[in-house]
């Protein structure tokens, strides 16, 4: 990974917490929370919370059946009372949000670079991820903490088929600064906004980048990623460490 | 209260975990734990845990409009993988199932009695209730906890529209003993199941009784209530205890 | 059952066409008059009308098959010009309210106890209750008659299912008195309002008391069973004597 | 109108209950059936019984807004249990179907030329057409009804705003014989089905003729349209006498 | 077919671009438009366009399975940027319009005459109208340019299923003209609007009169029914050329 | 732009059509192709065939109602016949897919960096596309064409509020081969998939990169970015060319 934060003015920022650009918040992983689930965990990462499970079910959906091989779908949703202002609950309302489909959308494409579905016969893993309380880079942190939930599950099983840690973290553009891991004060005033998921020793398996002010040079878009590639190492450091306990 | 529940076979039931007939299961009060809302508990009875929180929210529905009176309203849901089998996420189907509906209308009805809405102007309180882990009972550890959180969140407006406690519990016959607090293992196969919700010197706000296998004798009905009636007993001493600390 | 009415106030009460506090609306169950359903019935009670079929379908839900058994479900619904104000067509709305789906659990649970459901083989039982003019108790008239109609479908199926006759009433604590039977005017002012499910011969099917304006004492409760248990003793009656006609 | 029913082989006919080719079925006409409603009729022309109701509510729909006139619509339904086999309940599917839709737009455009909506002012006419028993003929038979409850309903608002008389009936070509008010058996079998609206005195509202088998040749059309003239011709007949009586 | 067209005042008539009352607008027809589709035509009538698709799947609805018929079914659709005024796409909305069940059902109906259903297998015809620009009768351009679609898609399957070419054209009454084949403008303050389907050489497929502003005379109908024919014809021709093409 | 697609074997590709690696399919826009639409766009590229229409309404959201700004929203379809096998129409489900959300929201967030919001007042732009033919790249298609007619829209009102070309691209790994504008035959067994939108002059605005098969490495994101850079040069050149016209 190329040492591109190298030179940013690290110590000037004016972070919530006095957080260094390049300072993960602190991360809580705690596993085996719910009993009804093959695999479950809380996650926090500072004020974002989110219970991760999944479960693993007999059968898979139609258009892979009788192929000997399985699936893993994801689905998020945030509690209402997660919010800033509560939000809409979605089941009353009847419709799931865009951004609830385009998040579970991404975090069902995460997961699944971290198993091997030829190895697990017709099972589906549901995974569902669901945001106790809410305060930036909820997508990522049910990605990271999902994955941990996904290797308790598959460890069930009894299979090899978990391919590899599975982590993701926002980075962002913010005050002029490239910030690590943005919390939603930040999130919210960002000019650009990374989301980026790496499973291990293997690289990307997803990067959205979006200008939300205006858009951005081709230089910002190596030095976000290798920002990103940082806190994810150390991601993936705590999900291991977490599985170790 | 009659003491009805004197003569039965207090000792000698198989309930799980030893417990008596008429002892509730462990409780645990937390509150404070979602910063976004204006009142938030985290309640935990048994295996049973629910999310509680309340908001507060100008303005209230249509039927109410220029009255100068508010409103409150509650909500409810389950987590997919918080039960035994992972659920359907509502959100996703679309559609609340009949029970959801079912115990949400309850909850509201239960808590609009332990405040006076003419008191806090023309606001809408917001409660959810989410089971994070169902092992029973959510229906009744939701109205319990959420008073609490709506005791707080009635706090905040610094008012004394709070009119008094509002718990709830549940009594069965199972393998025909009446039993107190019902979990899961015992809920599935009751006889009859009662469901009641009290106001702490007032008496009863709501009493569903339910005959699953088949119907019951009128003294059934006085030895069940009184039973509920010990349990809430020690739930309205628990709510103030968690205020008080 | 106990004599709990003696002593109420029954003379001088003020109820709408000088109806005594023990007293039922005039009833009116006609048979059969739907030639396309097993069962069907049209129950009037005061001003309440509804219109009740029962149907018997090959095959079961989804978790009873292959079990060798039957099962019985109700739906409910109010037509649109049946109430005081128009209400919205629940099928133009694209959704049943929230009300509508409590009764519908509710008429199921409570005739699914005069059905032995292990006698009908993989059927199902597909009880309609709709209202056509709604002044008060359209839940337990739907009940009450619909009982009639199951009653004539099974016939149909010449098998002993039918177990015994189910029905309801409502009462009502209105002005501080004791009410059987309460009509709209009433019920929309009632302090207590309850709705009794009894089974002949063999006691309580379901128990439902709200407190609508302040909780109640448990004294009422006994009182208020009693009235009920009153009311519906002459329901059954009415029941056998339609079926005699 | 043309007399060219003459020369069909009106005696020779097989209908079920010996009926002429052009004799509509038993018609009665039952008004005030709900005391809720400014306008309610009960029809049944044979064994297909409609309930039908009007209900006059301030306002208009957002495109008639501020324009000083009224606006009709109205709504159809068929109770479950009113069909041969039991149908789905709308509500609880939460989608009418196309044949609803396409039924409750033909009763609406029908029954707003019966009506000068400039002089109601901003009110919004709601009529709904609900069938307790079907068996053939529910759309006509809904028109037919409908425009009696709609003139109670305008009889109250002590307009001049009721324009006249509108029917409805239906013919088809059945066993190659020219059929008048067709019933189920005859409907479910014939070649080509017209659904004809007039308004007395006035000429044509709505002609619907489709092809059930095969296409039909242009002097069908003229003697069909004769035959629903006729029909329709004692329609306005007893529309007006249920009026006088 | 009578010539009941003789004496209308063709000459002197507004239309707009000077067209004759009897006159088709000029049309377009295209084939192959989209080679994802069994068969696909781009009709183009005036500045009416539509996008017409026929595709053949393997299976038929429930209500025939295992009858060795087959089943055409028809979906029609506007793009929301189609019409004058932007309309609300209707997957967004989560329904269609009763105007788009009411046509869509109309091109079912329509075309299922086209073809021998008895002759396809368990095969289902899907039809899609999906209506790129709208002026003004879009419902029978939908029909006139599916059934070439159809044609093509049926020539795939190699069998003599197509049974004969269906079209369809609006007539109307306006400023007390008879005019054929209207446009929007014409449309939109039509006295009387007439939709007419026609099936070559066999007749009548489906004629729907609607009278918009007052009810219509009996002649009003032959003489609108003869302007269509004579109008259909032409379009048999303008199908024929472009299969011939 | 760094080169940094020299040294890639261009000429030893198997692409279809024997297109180079870093070749855009052919490019096709035409303008104005509907009347009824501010501005409107036909693109096609290669197969993929994209209408787009631009229309601008008043009033704006909720959310940024009196604050003197304006909004765009876009949303995407595809025709169910425009697919390889037809697609349900999302209106008759009732519910947009996961895959429609995600995209509209892709092409909303780029549109908007296009147009200066606070010049247009409280305006909302209604941009649509729908897809009437799919061969891969529909969403980048889809932004590229409704600039375009975005721009035409802006022109009508007489603003400066077009802030500059926006276009977007797919580039993806195939056969090993880093490939420029895939069609539907190499998208769906490409190893990884990025879609880039960037404007002119100022650089990205979003990229969303997806690892189909493997993760890949971090030089694939450097050399993938320039490969799409390129692409959207001409694309930028296409679009002015249209204007030219």
């Amino acid at each position: 990974m190329p040492d591109s934060t190298k030179g940013l003015p690290v110590n000037t920022s004016q972070r919530p917490h006095g957080r260094l650009l390049d300072e993960l918040r602190p991360i809580f992983i705690r596993r085996g929370v719910s009993k009804n689930s093959d695999g479950s965990v809380l996650i926090e990462i500072g004020d974002t919370k989110v219970l991760c499970t999944a479960n693993i079910e007999h059968g898979v959906p139609h258009f892979l059946r009788n192929q000997g091989t399985g699936w893993l779908s994801a689905e998020y949703g945030m509690l209402p009372g997660s919010t800033n202002t509560r939000s809409d609950r979605e089941a009353a309302r009847g419709k799931q949000s865009g951004r609830t489909v385009e998040i579970q959308r991404l975090i069902g494409r995460a997961l699944r670079q971290a198993v091997d579905l030829g190895r697990i016969g017709e099972r589906t893993i549901r995974v569902d991820c669901d945001v106790l309380h809410a305060d930036g880079g909820t997508r990522t942190a049910s990605i990271t903490g999902a994955c941990v939930a996904l290797h308790d599950a598959l460890d069930r099983l009894n299979t090899s088929a978990f391919r590899g840690w599975v982590a993701a973290v926002s980075v962002g553009i913010v005050s002029g600064e490239r910030r690590l891991d943005l919390e939603y004060r930040e999130d919210s005033r960002a000019d650009t906004d990374f989301n980026v998921v790496m499973m291990e020793e293997r690289g990307f398996v997803e990067i959205q980048g979006t200008a939300e002010v205006s858009p951005f040079p081709p230089q910002d878009l190596d030095e976000m990623i290798a920002l990103a590639s940082k806190g994810i190492a150390e991601l993936f450091a705590r999900q291991k460490s977490a599985i170790a306990s």
